[in-house]
């Protein structure tokens, strides 16, 4: 949706206060989060013992931001917990929903922030499974601010962003929103259409159903799947995707030669999931969308950077473990 | 398949000589780990640069082996190209076959390999799609030592090797490979059934299904479902495997919390994979199993050590990110 933004609406990284509505697993993540960054935060759960389970988060999440570097005038100090959803939410500049995952929990609580928020602060959903289209029906005033922001647990730590509209979501907010959460230190991904469970939920549940399908025909357990991951794909994918993964695997021929040799393996039973077959226009933007995300690079320099990191990656999580050893080591 | 095993079986920590057979990116990616752990190595591939690429290969990679720290003795120099297989196979304790990926040529290869391998020897395939018990057809002599032992690319770094018979392979001949690939400091997984795929190769399929299915409809581009992937998801899965990930996305209540509040998630549309039916006997083996990989830590310990882990990955990878941009910034 075109509409034209408030004229009193901040600049994403002048934003200075915070309100954060749901302070549960993902919510209180948020609130370490923004805290860490230098933000005020006002935080608003309507549980009875939330302030104290919100502080505990914070408090544990603390030391791990700190290693990683507080902004200027961070401090746990700058969260305040406020009495009402309408107090929390008018002394923001912006607005981070984690309310829990039903359908009219959400369309009530983004009515009522809708009502309670000035006009030009935009409101951003951590919903993982909703389109905004649907969350966004109960929003009498200003629909248009209202727009996703999903982040990924624990959002202090993990980087990723999804943000996407709905019908009623105007351009500006969606644009607005990604500046503000990359302002915020976040990596952002904006999407052009309400896919479900964006992209990287996506692939999550793709891996997620197949690991359920392999327990329920008891072709593996719990345990095999989750060495079989992080032994195997998933200490590759802490930095290069599937995309790059599987451009290295076509040797010096990348993308092109890996989807020439292997596009008959799509007809395998390697998963359930049946693949899309492999037109002449998929196979043209996996290879130009690949070249985008090589930039130049040669194989000997991705591969001389993919050891670079894949050493960095086991060399830290072998001094992790062994840290963690002398600290339960009596006498040590 | 039982059977006894030779006499002249060596223990899977008294091998010395391997046999790599096909020297690309796989085999060669074997070598190269084979040596850094000391072993001697005799390669044959039949394409005529095969022994020049192979020595580059293993030149590129020595470096970051020689980081993660070579075993004693471990030296280049114990690597031979061998003029024919026959006298490739026949001075080796073990053979690691890593032909091209067509079931015709590795049905030929692991005949001739029986016929020129002693008895005792055991021959693990690298093949990431065929099942051993349509490989090992040719092999008239001794088809019980034939196993399939899948790595992951690069070999020299990713640990997981994937063991499994086929049906003319011997039990003896499967604990053997899973021993010796242990004792050669692999992270190995033992299937009991030809599962295609194997484990890791059906998650990481179904991953890249998904993401083909979402280029294929413009739903996200390369570079998206890559930085989705390298910032989100990936960044957990390089030490937490899907079922950990979300047994803390259940909070306190875990696994049980997660199945129960989220199963019905799994009717979503979030992948194109249909998702199986959660019965009470899928809940209890995901639950159990979990179980057992959580080995009584408590979440807040589980919580910490991910955080410990995601700040050591995130830090790593950062400063490797430095370290080439030095070495990159001309004057520096």
């Amino acid at each position: 949706m075109t509409s034209t933004a408030p004229s009193t609406l901040p600049a994403p990284d002048a934003v200075r206060t915070v309100a954060c509505v749901g302070a549960g697993v993902i919510g209180g993540g948020w609130v370490a989060h923004f805290l860490a960054r230098g933000y005020h935060v006002v935080a608003w759960d309507p549980a009875p013992d939330a302030e104290a389970r919100l502080r505990e988060l914070v408090a544990a999440a603390w030391p791990a931001l700190t290693q990683l570097g507080l902004a200027t005038g961070a401090s746990v100090d700058n969260l305040q917990v406020a009495a009402t959803l309408a107090d929390a939410v008018s002394r923001a500049d912006f607005v981070q929903e984690s309310a829990p995952e039903r359908l009219d929990v959400k369309v009530e609580l983004l009515a009522e922030i809708d009502r309670a928020a000035p006009e030009h602060v935009v409101v951003g959903s951590s919903t993982s499974g909703y389109g905004m289209s649907e969350m966004q029906t109960g929003a009498t005033l200003h629909p248009e601010r209202l727009v996703v922001g999903h982040p990924f647990n624990p959002p202090y730590l993990v980087p990723l962003v999804e943000v996407v509209g709905g019908r009623a979501s105007a351009d500006w907010a969606v644009r607005w929103a990604s500046e503000f959460y990359r302002a915020a230190g976040k990596s952002v991904i904006t999407l052009d259409s309400e896919l479900p469970g964006f992209i990287g939920n996506r692939i999550q549940e793709a891996a997620w159903r197949e690991a359920l399908h392999m327990v329920a025909n008891k072709e593996a357990t719990v345990a095999q799947i989750d060495q079989a991951m992080t032994d195997g794909p998933g200490l590759r994918w802490a930095f290069h995707g599937p995309c790059l993964t599987f451009h290295l695997a076509g040797g010096d021929g990348g993308m092109a030669h890996m989807l020439d040799h292997f596009g008959p393996a799509l007809r395998y039973p390697w998963t359930r999931l049946t693949a899309p077959e492999l037109t002449d226009e998929l196979r043209q933007d996996m290879v130009e969308g690949t070249e985008r995300v090589v930039n130049g690079r040669t194989t000997a320099e991705l591969i001389a950077q993919r050891d670079r990191r894949m050493i960095a990656v086991m060399r830290a999580l072998a001094e992790v473990d062994r840290q963690e050893v002398d600290e339960s080591t009596p006498g040590r």
